[in-house]
């Protein structure tokens, strides 16, 4: 069994995590998470998302936000761009980084980006364009990678064919998202290892919900099928509003303990990052379960 | 990465779980629970243990159990034996089939059996002998295998040192179990390999407890070493009397989903074992919260 040396983590949970609390934090707060987060040891932070403030006003205040972050820290900074008018609100930010993001199905991606999978590709590649041209790189992400709410399963043949479209785009690093958290190892490890096998060079990244308490046991197959790439998100905040069913991301905390138990390096201290959950609960005000083997470490 | 076909679960709630609930619930109820886990095509059952009655009052009815259980329905009872006295008392009874039990750590050793490792490798090997002569099979099982809540980390080489003394008297079948839920799949995968390499012949099984939610990561990567046979606890009841911190084993609903998503046969009908955790829930008078992926099966 090969384990990588290093594994990325990408924070997620001010994006993915806030966007699906009932309440809406302030801008300050947010800092004071991204210190907090930085001080742990993390690097890689989507820190917000440049959707419609109506649709999701916890994350309305976005250029506000990346006005005030720390950037001279050695971190990276990225947001999730749904479309091209948040593609253009970014430009009048800082922001280096970007996530773009379409549906492994129809129905989820009406729902999420209300247009069809060929509309969000065209997009895509109008948004990847310009971003090139600025010197913006951009992460690749399809949502529903391993199931739908709504339409089921998902064929990993359909899924190659839009991994395909994003690959030939140029976009060099693709995160699969399992956003109900119903991927199976077995269906992980065989989806990576076609990737890896079919699209070589590409850096692939997996995104785990932890709806069937699986999302470690998918992360281990990913890393067995060579992804060193994965979202997670404190205090295992996250769902997705347009997906019935999700639950939250896997935990940082959780998925740092599992790496640290195995050995496999992340940058990260994990007695920091348990004072980020005391954090974010406090600001969340939502009591968040520290499991047992954290407890022992505060 | 190559998966078992057929995985054999071991169900422990009866035993694991229900010694660990703060209330005593009637024989005729654990049959009940016997006969709604037999529906479910479990064919494996740890029943009940042979403890002295005033440890452990809520297996106090071992002998009256094993009396009542339908015993002509294919199905294979195990029962747990701590000592010579309570392997007496399995004589009285129509048990074909005991679990024994040894700690990888003299503290853990001495918490639950109340001597030291050597003097239960000396008194399984009695039992052993006995058993054999009258034709029960024996299963040998270690307790904090690794890890300890008292001692910390158990070493490799002094685990393989008991395995090796259980594998020398004959006991066939050997149980590692992460009594406290500290384990993590990179420690599981070297256990279990090595024990395939220095052992050949010898059945692995392995035993999770879920504190850290690495349990299924922990079933993949043992999967991945070769193991085939799991115990598990119905609702995810469980913990250890004498092992502080220790909280539920792997839920037998969550296990068999991971594996029914894997395309991995249990022989076990999950919508039929939903319904013996709703009837456990009755029984126990506790909630159990079944994660979604099980819900939208009811």
């Amino acid at each position: 069994m090969n384990f990588p040396e290093y594994v990325k983590i990408v924070e997620v949970g001010l994006r993915d995590g806030l966007q699906n609390e009932p309440i809406v934090i302030s801008t300050e707060s947010k800092l004071q998470i991204v210190k907090s987060l930085i001080e742990s040891g993390i690097t890689n932070i989507e820190v917000t998302s440049f959707s419609h403030p109506k649709l999701i006003p916890q994350l309305a205040d976005a250029e506000l936000l990346l006005d005030i972050i720390p950037w001279n820290e050695g971190v990276s900074y990225s947001a999730l761009v749904p479309n091209m008018k948040g593609f253009e609100r970014t430009l009048q930010t800082k922001l280096k980084e970007i996530t773009v993001v379409v549906s492994a199905s129809e129905s989820h991606n009406r729902a999420n980006i209300n247009c069809s999978i060929a509309e969000s590709l065209d997009r895509i590649n109008e948004i990847f364009i310009l971003a090139r041209a600025k010197g913006i790189s951009v992460r690749g992400e399809i949502s529903v990678s391993f199931g739908c709410p709504f339409e089921g399963d998902v064929s990993l043949e359909h899924l190659m064919l839009i991994v395909g479209k994003l690959y030939e785009m140029g976009i060099s690093e693709i995160t699969l998202a399992d956003t109900i958290g119903i991927a199976s190892p077995k269906q992980v490890y065989e989806t990576f290892c076609l990737i890896k096998k079919n699209l070589p060079g590409l850096i692939s990244a997996a995104h785990f919900h932890d709806t069937n308490k699986m999302a470690l046991a998918n992360i281990l197959s990913s890393m067995l099928a060579g992804v060193t790439v994965f979202d997670s998100a404190i205090g295992g905040l996250g769902g997705c509003p347009f997906a019935p069913g999700a639950t939250g991301n896997i935990a940082t905390e959780n998925l740092v303990l599992m790496l640290d138990k195995m050995g496999i390096d992340t940058g990260i201290d994990i007695k920091q990052l348990i004072k980020c959950v005391f954090l974010l609960e406090k600001l969340v005000k939502k009591h968040i379960d520290l499991i047992p083997g954290l407890g022992k470490l505060e």
